[in-house]
């Protein structure tokens, strides 16, 4: 299954350790499943369905698992541990942005619109994490349409409060064009 | 098929001249899809099927069609004329945001979460619109549960593009916390 995961496309994080594919860390998903928007009301085996698709990963401390402005077609959701997001201000100054915790997925704009990574993402202890890559997420859409389509309904979601808030953090700090 | 679409559901707009299922604008559709991101790479056939749960109206100028704060679960799709998205600042001034022009999609965020609007839309001239609800919605994804993910994609780059767009205005205004 690990195998068929990774076949046909250019290895991920090839220094990283390789967990296998996160049905490894379905019981431990489903512990915590209340603090990962990316899979709230999903049974186990939904999880486990789209787990297949998603290669894991073991990184130490002070790992950059994205990096601003670097190619990047999927996401990441953390599993265990906590990192650090960084973006480059109008001076091009780096400015922390958020710490994230267990549950969190970053990188999905890259995931959808294929753009380069909007910031960058520095593990600040060590971390596993999963990996949804474009290509099985179009592999996921052909194997399980009906199942895929409520998990972008949740990736909507997690996009919508994104939005909500940045926008609202913007109002706050000045006026509007 | 006009009846069919507002069966079971509150009536939308009940002051506004209304339009039909948006099967009726599908032939002007085609013709502007490049300027509608939420139909983009879409095949006319294709199109038909999702304007059948798309109720249109008809709006003289100083309409407003969303109002900031209200509920609302429905998406709106301008189809002709044009509107001014107004937007409260933190000091309660509305603000102008931005002009709208045929293509452009409204009211997506609440469609998705169900929450308040976040903006308010008036028409600067008589307009012609299209509405997507969220019963309608789950309506294409029980019945065209390929098709609906399609069209989740389409929503998903939509929200990306704002999200980019707006978290580089935010990095313009002022620092992060």
């Amino acid at each position: 299954m690990d195998m068929d995961v990774e076949a046909g496309t250019a290895p991920l994080y090839p220094n990283l350790e390789s967990l296998g594919a996160a049905t490894a860390f379905v019981d431990e998903i489903v512990d915590i499943v209340e603090s990962v928007p990316l899979f709230q009301g999903l049974d186990a085996e939904e999880i486990r369905t789209i787990a297949q698709f998603m290669p894991c990963f073991g990184a130490p401390s002070g790992e950059t698992l994205l990096r601003e402005g670097e190619p990047g077609d999927y996401l990441l959701l953390l599993l265990t541990g906590q990192a650090q997001v960084w973006k480059r201000d109008g001076k091009g100054q780096n400015r922390k942005i958020t710490l994230v915790t267990p549950g969190t997925t970053l990188g999905e704009m890259s995931l959808i619109d294929g753009q380069p990574r909007f910031a960058t993402c520095i593990t600040t202890m060590p971390v596993d994490f999963a990996v949804l890559r474009r290509d099985d997420f179009s592999r996921l859409l052909e194997t399980a349409p009906r199942l895929c389509a409520k998990f972008m309904l949740l990736l909507l979601q997690i996009m919508t409060q994104r939005l909500r808030e940045t926008s609202n953090r913007m109002l706050q700090l000045g006026p509007l064009v």
